[in-house]
């Protein structure tokens, strides 16, 4: 399986508390990271996960509220400092535009490489990037204000050499990435060995879908259907439901009812009000719906 | 004495570390809070050092460099998710308006408390905020951007009671009060025993000056001319001081100079480059020429 992995910087909400930062999350694929949400202290929290700089090129910002971008200036500035040249891209929604320009007109005018914005439509499901190894696609919220989540899609793979085929004709090694590419193999007596006796198909391809911060969407679940690894933000308890509703918001009981419906194959919760010292409450309502769900946590990683 | 206090939450310079934060400071004058810089992190570090929030009235910006300023947005936030309602007072070079501004009108819409932007000339010395406890002057630096340094001089406190006195003459403890305001005392037969003879002059007034970044300036001296404790930046040791001059920075030798020049009570250096894993370096270097110099460190906490 190729590295597909998900690094929690942040899993708080607004408040920030003791023992939880603002939102930011790294995506791990195939060695090319994507920065999912930056709140303050996001550098740090990077430093500490000892994931490299250079790696990252593309972040994903869900919404304007500062706990979920104000860490982008001290991250733009300090890869700045480090001698980044690579460019930068940062999506999300338009209402983000004035801060990204002031932040870089006032602060980076030196900057050693070139950031561009660009603008998503929160109100549609569409890729808005895409590469060799995935694509990431919006995913409408409801939030207060307007608000994205992201599903990262990765492309298949190549298909897997069947060891015993390889050896049963004895092609050489020289060949062997030719035929991992679709080429079929011509022996020595002009007979031809088509590819598809030579290679198993390559591993299923892997979803991870992002979604905070928004309330209960019951049509989400089409769009995420049966994901690898779903992130919902489950702000509060069930005990709270009037406090979720009334801010944007999920209780945990909504999270773990979207990944039932959606018959996600896990669920991760996170975005947790200030108010819980111990976010247990949340995992039990949860997992009572939707057994196989975990909590994010500042340092952990997760393989999707 | 009455109160006079400095808190270091940060004292790294622009490439943070996992040993330093950026540059922040709570001066405590009378139970008086004002936060001189703000970067990214102060409202963790704030949070850290156990002071109250509501007690924070004016925040003093240098220059606008990120790892002065990056701060300010979450802590403007997370004070009004905290209920604050008393308006908040922050000054700094014209430079800083629009990224105030953007701040204020991308994430502050609801905000329950006014914040009010105020332009210093960094060019002046002159007051830019007074009350009943305090004076704060601009102080004139020179770095890459418009800077000003802050100097915050505390006004004279009450005379002191001459408790000899007091029980000699039979001075109800009713009177003292106004005593100490300035009145005299009449006593039963008429005889008037002047205030000059009841009490006893206030302590001299402090002062506390913050002075980074900036180069080595020698006609600051005359400006902070016997201040009880001086906060300059020492980016750098005398072996980097091409790097010092080429980036608007004082070495340790500066900083020192300064403070001898002025004839200063104390030093303290701060602002280090990442470059140091000790700053023992810069503490030597300083204490060659001022031998009352201290190093700055985050949770220190010192009396003016």
């Amino acid at each position: 399986m190729q590295l597909f992995d998900v690094h929690i910087l942040g899993c708080g909400s607004a408040l920030p508390t003791a023992r939880h930062k603002p939102s930011a999350q790294v995506v791990n694929l195939r060695e090319k990271l994507l920065l999912l949400d930056c709140g303050e202290g996001t550098q740090e929290q990077w430093r500490r996960s000892g994931l490299g700089w250079q790696k990252l090129g593309h972040v994903f910002i869900t919404h304007a509220h500062g706990d979920h971008v104000f860490g982008l200036p001290g991250l733009i500035s300090t890869m700045g400092l480090m001698g980044r040249t690579a460019g930068l891209h940062i999506y999300g929604p338009a209402e983000l535009k004035p801060y990204i320009d002031v932040v870089l007109s006032c602060f980076c005018q030196l900057l050693s490489y070139e950031v561009t914005f660009h603008v998503v439509d929160t109100r549609k499901h569409a890729v808005v990037f895409e590469d060799r190894s995935m694509r990431v696609w919006t995913l409408p919220l409801q939030h207060r204000t307007p608000c994205a989540g992201y599903l990262i899609e990765e492309k298949p793979g190549l298909p897997h050499i069947r060891r015993e085929m390889i050896d049963h004709y004895g092609v050489p090694t020289w060949a062997i990435n030719r035929i991992k590419q679709g080429d079929d193999w011509q022996m020595d007596d002009g007979t031809v060995v088509p590819h598809s006796q030579l290679t198993s198909p390559p591993d299923p391809v892997r979803r991870y879908a992002y979604c905070t911060d928004t309330m209960y969407i019951p049509q989400l679940a089409s769009l995420v259907e049966g994901v690898d690894l779903l992130y919902h933000e489950a702000t509060y308890s069930s005990e709270d439901a009037v406090r979720a509703s009334k801010y944007g918001h999920s209780t945990a009981t909504d999270a773990a009812r979207l990944a039932k419906d959606a018959a996600a194959k896990r669920l991760m919760i996170g975005h947790y009000s200030a108010r819980y010292d111990d976010e247990t409450v949340l995992l039990n309502e949860a997992k009572a719906i939707f057994p196989n769900t975990i909590l994010a946590k500042e340092g952990l990683q997760v393989h999707v």
